[in-house]
């Protein structure tokens, strides 16, 4: 798909069909498109969690303020930043600012190439943190940045987008 | 360009031709692009700072690490998240963590549609946030994420890219 047709057709899908699973090859299509997003001084901390089972996606429902599309989704990506890598480093910029942007980035690229590949994604990033570690077993330098959704839409494209602000009431010229 | 294609030739610009500016409609694809980002329960929290002025760059280049390529690209934008749209609903959560997701998300919008146009951009992220809120006068729930120099490229593709991490080391199935 041309980018600009990717760009306008992302939305954060919710409904998913749950009996129709995502290809693994889609899969590994996202996996490597996020595997090539930057991070702070190349320090490579995106690692990915990928959860199918049931069980484990029912507790991180429950952590996740109960939404019920994380149970829902046939796949989840668990994106995290292993700060292991950019600590000694950065300390706690690299901590509390990097190892979340690189998460973010590693993110956008799986919610945009999942348009590309056709299927529903989502982001999902109210979770209680120390909760999905646990039930990841997350190591402590690792921080969960985002639970993104994955399967086929149930619905199709929703007639309604969200407002916006206008635009320009976002930029500004040289200073605020 | 397909989208695929536009992943695969991004790459972090850092010298500029310094005598070619960014034409106008190209800085504002990528803020109307920038603009289609996600963010926390619709919260919209992004917004823009257009940096031209010579004098205004040097000031952001000596509070970024001295990194020259903020103060030679002809064209900086500087992505905020305005917390005022999400401290109440959200609170911590909302100025340490989704400020950040969201102004990320915006960021690699800018750097993906930057390819697309064919100019160059590099994310920076490497700075003191007290000082450049106070070059730009951020109000104080203005928080700055990432300083993108945009310009066109001193040089072509380089031969090299990064090596990185093999992907199957950083892909955990079900828990860590």
């Amino acid at each position: 798909m041309e980018f600009e047709q990717v760009l306008r057709k992302r939305r954060m899908v919710r409904e998913f069909d749950v009996n129709k699973q995502v290809p693994e090859k889609i899969i590994r299509k996202l996996l490597r498109n996020a595997h090539r997003a930057p991070s702070a001084g190349h320090t490579q901390v995106q690692e990915f969690v990928i959860v199918k089972n049931p069980k484990i996606k029912k507790k991180l429902r429950e952590v996740a303020v109960d939404q019920e599309y994380v149970e829902e989704a046939p796949t989840l990506i668990v994106v995290c930043s292993n700060t292991s890598r950019s600590e000694k480093r950065y300390g706690r910029r690299g901590r509390e600012f990097y190892s979340i942007i690189d998460g973010a980035f590693a993110s956008m690229l799986i919610l945009l190439t999942a348009v590309n590949e056709r299927i529903g994604a989502g982001f999902v990033g109210a979770f209680e943190d120390d909760k999905v570690s646990e039930i990841l077993k997350l190591p402590q330098y690792v921080k969960p940045i985002g639970i993104i959704t994955l399967g086929y839409p149930k619905e199709s494209e929703p007639d309604e987008r969200f407002e916006r602000i206008p635009i320009d009431d976002l930029i500004h010229y040289e200073r605020w």
